[in-house]
């Protein structure tokens, strides 16, 4: 922001350090009120100590705000993209990605409730979280004012962040003083790590980067067997115990973690251009993925699971660089969501040392028919006479190219 | 086939009870010649006894052909394919659909060279092969006549088709006078299993129907650590060591089923129309398939990746459904092969009780930069104020679509 | 059919020569109660003499059913399919295979009333309406028994229906007793015309076959200007009348013909596997879709435009195919319904001798900011130093690739 | 660019009054040696005077580079864009954005012969054209510095302009004082023009904006027939007279305006965000647009013509934003031009009054099959019994899903 002219901002407040910093460097850049905003989103860190650190550096009671949305993370962000099966490049289950837009808005939320004019963020300059911040702001509050440190000011080493803090008063857990060899985010549904000691992708990750999954090899040497249940394309249960979102989740992470599964050490692509590599752990939903993916093959049309496919990269592109509130992802995500209709049922995985293996599913919805299908005498149910007419029709134009010299299908 | 003047038909033979019957049927039912072809794709199965079968059936020596494709199938079907990384449904490597178009296209090299005017195989009439094979037969000889016999004849029993075969002194192994528990399908790349005692979706399948993997369990404790390495898209070497795609593959396999790796149980969306279960061990190709992964994502440009993955299930479906000599598979293939050319390197790989495990991916030709990434000081490579313009661009038609009243991005 | 006990079959019946002798012989052949099954589709037919001629052919007055489905067929797939912008291979409105589906609709909701457990249609066998009527019968009524005269009965010439209908005392038109130069089928969208001597695609079509519109030369030589109103993406008004959706269409279908407008002569690729030449009238429908296309382009977003137009072919090739009624159409519909909440607004059109112009377009949801677009001074609206920022992010990829020796974006 | 070190740029120099405000802009503010380079893209300008203004700013000869571009720009840019019928938001046919990244190239080769470290362009900071030049740059030399003037300097009026034109003996020529009513690009695809009196999209264009083509009220009353011949896709001749591509263009151009055909009134997205208007004459891209497109109807297989429209908006989107030296436009070149080897034939148009209409398509190529496609007896070449078989394939999954329930394909 080259000029600004800044009342009072909603910061996106962890209670950490840097965010800290940013904090006292907003009150003395801006000379504007600054209200503070710590969300519980399952990132498995107590929320009181940042209520009394806020209160430490000045902000008063009224400008402190701290909510519990493991709920409705879950329900709202991460069970509709699961409906869609998003796998970022492949591999990614998404779990920074789908976090950010449901702070921002909670931000701006915020913002509106205090009657702020500016919203502030934490994310450094080269990665894909500011953006995402960034663009949900703006797309829910178009006139924000968006306030980035990271890329304005000046303490560029943690040297002159920790400098600043001392100069500011700012308490300095031990720890906290040398540079941490990797960073860290996390929430309900995945842990990532990246950053220093995990720049070069030659080499394989520490074993202290894991924190949300034990090794496979520590894992227990007996599997798991448990059963997910299913409603119109939602987990609603665990081994016939209905649960909520958020309970869920933390059910099938405990399972996860237990398990060694879930574990993903991934060169990406970010959406500023550049690769980077990440080390993500999502115990919880990488069993959920596996799951509603075999529920899907019993209670999907065959199309209906071939277009979703076919859009998916397009949609997980979407979630990973940062437009979860644009009218492109709420058109893919009414097309998902009309398919999901008869995704209900039951399905059984075996989790073993990092395996999360399918062994069953069910539906009172299922598509998959026995009479069909059999080797066994079908009672003419199926009229093996038909393929011949099916075949011979498909090839024609294979044909046609054929006598017209193209042989091979070449063209 | 309704009406037909088949003269010389070269049929697929594989030795086995049911295409000994078939051969058989032809030369009763349309008096005609009988060309045996016999292919090995690496299936584990030993090629003399088709020849001393079809010589006892009374087919004439100049009449019988055996091939090794096993080179060719990996170097000009399974390596192709793998450059798209090709997935049916999300899941499926492929390995029965990719051999099909090989023995049809051999099939009508055959044909040709013998100058005969028919082609015979043994599908069944309700699966996908049928139409796989006959696409494939269509499209390169386009006035071929195509004789599929389980969808003709009246013998759809067992016992009748032992009758027939001991009417006409076919012998018949002690273990195949009963009904096979499930049916088995094998190459180089993989083995599949499906029918009868796999029917039931909910049922998990028997330990017996795995046959080219041990079980994750049953795996060593230790893992073990490979490298594969690549050139332009395809894997040339193990550990160091360059060999031929089919060396290459039958030694991943070996890796593979020694790591109980490659196991898949799945309920897939066939062709014709219904749904069936399949219980799929495609051990070197799951390895394969993750290192390829790896090796693109520090090779390959973010937008030839998205590329590539956004038509991948479009690809898949193609090969599925057997339209391999199409134009269309044609064109996917120059796509991602214009795509490949960078992508060489290598990738280190940690195989574990059914886990293959990304540890390290290097290249030449690297994308990912050290300088442009990195949390320390960056010395000018990024500068981090061009975010803000790139994310301000970005939003500005969603914040046009708020100022017009779509908070939220709601259309 | 190979095998039936047909008791009570609806036929979709145009009181024409063909479909006459098609109730004669479904009366001969299957010995079955037949229920003559009559739509006003808007094709420009009395429809009083399929009564008559039903009643002479021996049809109990409670079996024949006459309905009009204009405002049916525009409401709910005409507008539906525009909202699409859907064109077949870049050109063809798709007036044909719209009308279909609900042909089909209406024959299984009648069949349901009567207790009738077939239906039969005078589709022929090598075209795509057969499929279209089938595939909508057994979405509908998966038991229906489905009987296609043209397919099974051996009144394969011209002289031989002539013998039968004479044989069986059906009534022929003077006219009708030679074989018609090409075959016609119309509706409210559209007049098609295939066949016989359109069969050569190098010959320009002759003038005699175009019915709905005139001669562009012949049209005024002074434009016609009007204006047409949309509400959530459907037209409702022209020139500030509001108008039924069958009225409107049946007005722009009168503008279009006056000047004109909507004619295609096309070479097409069929679903059953062979190209055909298809000329084609749909003046209004032009109209329409020009105005839509011009309304959509102030007030849909970008990325909801773009996701519309790269899914535009398939929801073509669906409706085209005949699978109106299956899942995929429903979900690419709620996609597309999705982002027309805001496209209300008017376009100004120019019609003139051929050309359908778009002279203007305004909304109340305009996306189009004079502001932000504006050559003249735009009061801080747009940083231009931001464009900066994103091209640079935007290139940067492309800059790595060409350090890493890929010039030219070369991969 | 905020600091910077530049010693010799090479700029895109028309010789008009802006990039002579530049030339000298740079000059005085980069203290740099200039190199102008001035192209022949067919905009209809003499280049002469562009050469002479720039040795009265004191250019020095070998720094002065004027290049006849109309060749490699129809060749190598213009037709195999055209292979893919690539048409931005469905309609425009990319005429200013397929002509930058030539230009861009060439900056670049020049900039490399010269040893220039710095290239610079004309184009404004809210369009579109600063994106495709510097994409280009940066994809081709990612070391080059970029100045773009408009978004440097604070000429920001026309004053300002103008009084700096006046202090550095800048000639002004007299219609050049005041502003221009709107903004003209030209070459040889197109002219466009936007802004100023035309950034109302209510208000129809003055017709003084049209300066390609004559009003299609004014062109003859007779209709002109033309053949076009192409070869692999692209276009070799007109009426059998063999041409260069730069010649055929410019006698399409000829016909086209001639003929009131190619202009289009448009409101678009622009990459940098926001909706434009531009209004555009592509007389004789509109004929070959269409030409193309029917030789391809009977030359191209079914599948290969859906997978490229499919793709087709997406690559109009890259040609749109820039990306033309980039991996993905690449790629699906590659995939286009796959499908072109077999698209050879002849076309017969008919041109009037703004109308383009195929009369006629031939090809020894031809997929088009009269004895597959006549109403008549067609001696067995297509069996109308197998359509059964396919209809009753297609629809199975349907009647399974409306045996599970769900009627008329809802899921």
């Amino acid at each position: 922001m080259r000029v600004k002219d800044v009342k009072k901002v909603v910061l996106a407040y962890s209670g950490g350090l840097d965010t800290s910093v940013i904090l006292k460097w907003l009150q003395t850049t801006y000379q504007c009120e600054v209200v503070t905003f710590t969300a519980d989103l399952g990132q498995g860190e107590e929320l009181g100590p940042a209520r009394d650190k806020a209160l430490l550096l000045g902000i008063k009671p009224e400008n402190i705000f701290i909510r519990d949305l493991r709920e409705e993370f879950v329900r709202d962000f991460v069970f509709p993209m699961f409906r869609m099966n998003a796998l970022y490049e492949g591999q990614y289950l998404l779990g920074t990605s789908i976090a950010r837009p449901l702070i921002a808005q909670e931000q701006i939320r915020i913002a509106e409730e205090v009657g702020a004019d500016a919203v502030a963020h934490g994310a450094t300059g080269k990665g894909n979280d500011q953006v995402r911040f960034e663009i949900g702001y703006y797309a829910l509050k178009p006139d924000v004012k968006v306030i980035a440190p990271w890329r304005e000011w000046d303490l560029t080493s943690r040297t002159a962040l920790i400098a600043f803090a001392e100069q500011h008063q700012i308490p300095i857990a031990k720890d906290k003083r040398g540079e941490a060899p990797f960073s860290v985010d996390a929430n309900l549904l995945h842990s990532s790590s990246e950053g220093k000691i995990l720049e070069e992708p030659w080499d394989a990750p520490d074993e202290m980067v894991w924190q949300r999954t034990i090794r496979p090899e520590d894992a227990p040497d007996t599997p798991t067997e448990i059963t997910i249940e299913f409603e119109r394309g939602d987990a609603v249960g665990i081994n016939g115990e209905r649960l909520s979102p958020a309970m869920l989740l933390t059910r099938l992470n405990a399972l996860g973690k237990a398990n060694g599964i879930g574990r993903l050490d991934l060169v990406e692509n970010r959406f500023v251009g550049m690769k980077s590599r990440g080390c993500y752990e999502t115990p919880g939903g990488t069993i959920l993925y596996a799951a509603h993916r075999a529920i899907e093959s019993i209670t999907l049309d065959r199309e209906a699971a071939h277009l979703k496919d076919s859009l998916m990269p397009r949609y997980a592109e979407i979630v990973y660089n940062g437009f979860w509130f644009s009218p492109e992802r709420r058109m893919l995500q009414a097309m998902a969501d009309e398919s999901q209709r008869s995704v209900t049922g039951m399905v059984r995985l075996k989790l073993y040392k990092g395996n999360t293996i399918v062994t069953g599913r069910q539906s009172p919805n299922s598509l998959y028919s026995m009479k069909h299908v059999t080797f066994e005498d079908d009672q003419g149910a199926y009229d093996q006479f038909d393929a011949q007419g099916f075949i011979k029709l498909n090839a024609l134009r294979l044909r046609l190219g054929a006598m017209a010299g193209r042989k091979g299908g070449a063209l």
